[in-house]
């Protein structure tokens, strides 16, 4: 088995995503970092849409701690680095380290912590062992 | 009963509505238009919420016609009027004219053409009497 | 010279963009089409992004003409086709064609007619020669 | 002089706002909060707009601590509360605590730090001494 390692993925900044002050307007990161979390789980070939349609699984996020350090403008795009570096019984806590493409410089730095929830009832449910298997694979 | 009139409302941009051009970002307007589509109905006692979750009645966008005719900025506000010109068996015609609020300026008029579905089957329905008696008050 | 030809290029729904209706947003399929008309520009290596910030030239939308044939979902693609049909002295008509992936359905038609603005006085001026040029090839 | 109080507003959950799931998208919370942060500025006569126009002075998010607890439809809408509970030399940290209308329950609950920008050389600032009187008058 492989070390852990992040599962890497690429963001464009698109043209309505910056604000009156000419960069990426804060709340928009989360919209980058979720595209990313849905990636992550397209790449092991466990969409999060059939995840959530057919198995009634999702993980909704019950907190969040974001650093920003440099600001995005329009044309910039986002490296983003996600991994998985905490898994408790109901609970998973994705990070998010985003590099300024253009210059390697570290734009933005969270940790989202979600809960495995069965979507029917709403309720937290321990999570599934594939998952935790996936999860576990990237809990650099 | 008084003569047909349009309904009035007003919405703020927001900071995070602008593009990277520094004016509202199009899209944003239809966000506006289904604000003030909300409050009509809101206006009326008979709140879009409980059309869709209770009456399963929806009124699904079939088709746009828009003009822009001046931005908006941050800071602005935009005085939308909104009508039902066209009342048909199934789909209801809704036009918003809104108004730059600091100058008046005539900024955007679209149509915009529903279908009253059925949201349980997400089929065409007749307009329910209460609805249509609704829209015909605002047939401007 | 070939023949005119629609760009072709696919947009992936994301969790955000459906509403309580379980559906795309109306308003979210031309925050797609901007996203087909950069995705335009990049594959002629004429980004918008300098084009605005280098050249001070931008396409704001004036008009727009949409129909709404068939509802995506969390999960689908949209293949989009964007050509040019119209090209004026002062504006152009981009067309979005959009295919729903799963089962090629056609889902939404688009005209949007752009001005050509000098983004400093943001007044419309006459379409430079080599992006007439790159019009005109996708001019079907 | 009176003790220091919250400022409190309300939101409207929007139609766009939910998500696949049927809850407000998390990232939306961050539209509300910034929503209600303009409004607290409106509240005290400094419109945000005009501290960023003409005083070139901006609060942009340099970090984010937030927990979400309970979620809201559409149809609801969150009674905020906006306080002010740390205000540095450079900085100041909001916090929004959200309460959902239909049955009071604690909803979501962040706390945003801001850097004072002086927004032409996107440099951090003293914060002058009105904001800080203002933002002393939140410091419950």
């Amino acid at each position: 088995m492989s070390a852990p390692t992040a599962f890497r993925t690429r963001i464009a900044v698109r043209f309505g995503d910056v604000d009156h002050a000419g960069i990426v307007f804060y709340p928009k990161f989360f919209i980058y970092f979720h595209e990313a979390f849905e990636r992550f789980f397209d790449d092991a070939r466990l969409t999060y849409e059939r995840l959530l349609g057919e198995r009634r699984i999702g993980f909704p996020t019950v907190h969040i701690d974001c650093d920003y350090k440099a600001p995005l403008k329009y044309g910039d795009s986002l490296d983003l680095e996600v991994s998985v570096p905490r898994v408790g019984q109901k609970s998973a806590v994705f990070r998010y380290q985003g590099y300024r493409h253009r210059d390697g410089k570290h734009a933005v730095s969270a940790e989202i912590t979600t809960a495995c929830v069965d979507m029917d009832r709403f309720a937290a449910i321990d999570i599934p062992a594939d998952l935790r298997a996936l999860f576990e694979r990237f809990a650099t």
